[in-house]
């Protein structure tokens, strides 16, 4: 299989090699080809061409099996009157793939539950996975500036949201067949259309699945005080990514959320959520375990190996429990770095 | 002074009532005359007169020196199909009288901290306030609809922007001079333009504050991971809605949590930033404390009583500490009801 790297900006690169790492050891120990090719993106792709999605970036993503991505951005392409923003890389790529349907699982791992800021017994038993409509919304609709206004557009059609609600009820038939969609529907057009969609789409063609619809200032309510029920949340792009920060603090940490970024064709792009953490670029402690979780969900959505998926979320989940924490996680105790942790999980491969 | 209450649907006249016993007690004690009047609004006002917001109910805000208001909303008017809302009652009557600053203050209370899914050592000595902006952004631009779209405008004039800002500047004169203004800027452009102005705003006119920007999805996190960092918070409509039931988290419970939109005019509206709870209306056993400390903000921003609204919030704090919980905040152990949780804030007046 073809892999194409995408490291980034800030601790992309390291968190990225670490995953590279990972999986090369699996290829090994399971017999598989995994080719690698690296290519710019984000604010290195903006030094280097001026554009923060080059178009030979873009060419190698659509040739590749998958890509995996580091993260964008930092203060030295921040400015807010600059013309091209690293981000811009990361929208265009999810856009040009059609990466529409955006998978963040979150299951907490106990060895974290001291580094969230959730009480424990609520984080006891989580396993959720958001899925966030991806390329639509306000992040993609028309944008306009004068000298005394701005505005965004948020627009969806019936299409872009019967495809994520599928992605999300396909999803939710394998696992306990609950469904909560997230909208504003008491306020927004958009989401009453949205609200309409999924209650379609379940009864016509998913009667087995349970449907809730929720505003979301609630959710981003319920998403603390009882986590533990709620199954598939599926939402549109700006809520989406509030929520899945949000719901990140359930984990303990950025550093463990993994996702990937999926459409109607075979390649799928799969990036730690957090992002470049400028503060802490190269100096080798960044935590690697969401982009090592990142190329498990690889293996699993893009190259059917989900032996070797769970594999890495094992091992994982082992060298977590074994106390491997790197320093967003150790709190006040001693911290591993960004290779050590690396190591951790290969020495735990079940 | 002139005071209409607006008891709306499901428990909000359970609350005002509550609420407007506590400002008759006051009025006594102290030598003030308040005079009350009621009016309709949301559903209350569609079953009466067909519309959310009657014009009889607007000119009798217009004419009031506050307004104080329950909740709006419920299944017997959420039908998607209705061409009229209860909701639009309530942002109706926030766009008509120009109450664009939406305070929301958050200090939780340590008896309700083992209500709050939020670790107890995070919420000691949080004390924050959020000031949502309440008449602009996609709540209030145009919107769409065709047989397969839908859409909603966002849109911010600098003048919107300003003028709440600047709100929120002269807030934390009298607090710590710290604001974090939350805006989407990496992606939209309507954050964009609030990022420029919140930034030459306080660099021309209030250069005592320390002004910190803050992306809406990191925001998200920290307000759960370090609230206690935060003092004013300044943000858009749907970002406000979605962070502030967020923070109500903090707090233990929606029934603590007061709210005061205000203006340049003189009214004021008074909320508890809870719904109409239609499941428990009618019962009795609803949590009044965030009705009355609505009311301890009315006596205060609109009507000067410092003193007097410094007496409620006490006498709430003194009655919670005495262990006066109503359902939501006591957990398994015995509840009192409105009336009881009212009469112990009148015992507790300083
Ligand atoms: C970097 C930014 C544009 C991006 C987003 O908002 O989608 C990020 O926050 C994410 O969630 O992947
Ligand atoms: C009822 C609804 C329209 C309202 C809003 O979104 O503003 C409510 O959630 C609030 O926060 O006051």
């Amino acid at each position: 299989a073809d892999i194409l790297v995408l490291p980034g900006d800030g601790i992309g690169p390291e968190v990225t090699a670490a995953a590279v790492t990972v999986l090369r050891t699996i290829a090994e120990r399971r017999g598989h080809e995994f080719t690698f090719t690296e290519r710019l993106i984000g604010g290195a792709a903006i030094d280097a061409t001026g554009e923060p999605l080059p178009a030979d970036t873009l060419a190698a993503a659509k040739k590749a099996d998958a890509v995996l991505l580091g993260a964008v951005g930092g203060p030295k392409w921040s400015d807010p009157q600059a013309k091209v923003r690293p981000e811009q890389g990361l929208l265009a790529i999810r856009k040009a793939l059609g990466l529409f349907a955006n998978l963040r699982p979150v299951q907490p791992h106990p060895v974290a539950f001291s580094a969230s800021p959730i009480k424990p017994h609520l984080l006891q038993g989580v396993d959720l996975i958001v899925v966030r409509e991806l390329t639509g919304g306000i992040y993609f609709g028309e944008k306009t500036r004068t000298a005394d206004s701005a505005s965004d557009l948020c627009t969806y059609s019936v299409g872009e949201i019967e495809r994520v609600i599928r992605h999300a009820c396909h999803l939710a038939m394998t696992r306990s067949r609950r469904v909560t969609s997230v909208d504003k529907a008491n306020v927004l057009e958009t989401s009453r259309l949205w609200r309409e969609v999924a209650s379609r789409i379940v009864r016509d063609e998913f009667p087995e699945i349970e449907l809730e619809n929720q505003l979301v200032d609630s959710m981003a309510m319920h998403l603390l005080a009882r986590p533990r029920e709620y199954d598939v949340i599926v939402t549109e792009n700006m809520f989406g990514d509030i929520l899945t920060d949000e719901a990140s603090m359930l984990a303990g940490s950025l550093g463990l959320l993994p996702s990937a970024s999926l459409g109607e064709g075979r390649v799928g792009l799969y990036e730690p959520i957090h992002g470049s953490a400028p503060d802490i670029a190269g100096k080798g402690i960044a935590n690697p375990y969401a982009a090592i979780l990142s190329v498990a969900l690889l293996l699993r959505h893009s190259l059917g190996l989900d032996d070797e998926a769970n594999c890495i979320e094992q091992a994982v989940a082992s060298a977590l429990a074994a106390g491997n924490l790197t320093a967003d996680l150790a709190g006040g105790t001693s911290a591993i770095g960004t290779q050590a942790a690396t190591r951790a999980v290969i020495d735990h491969f079940p």
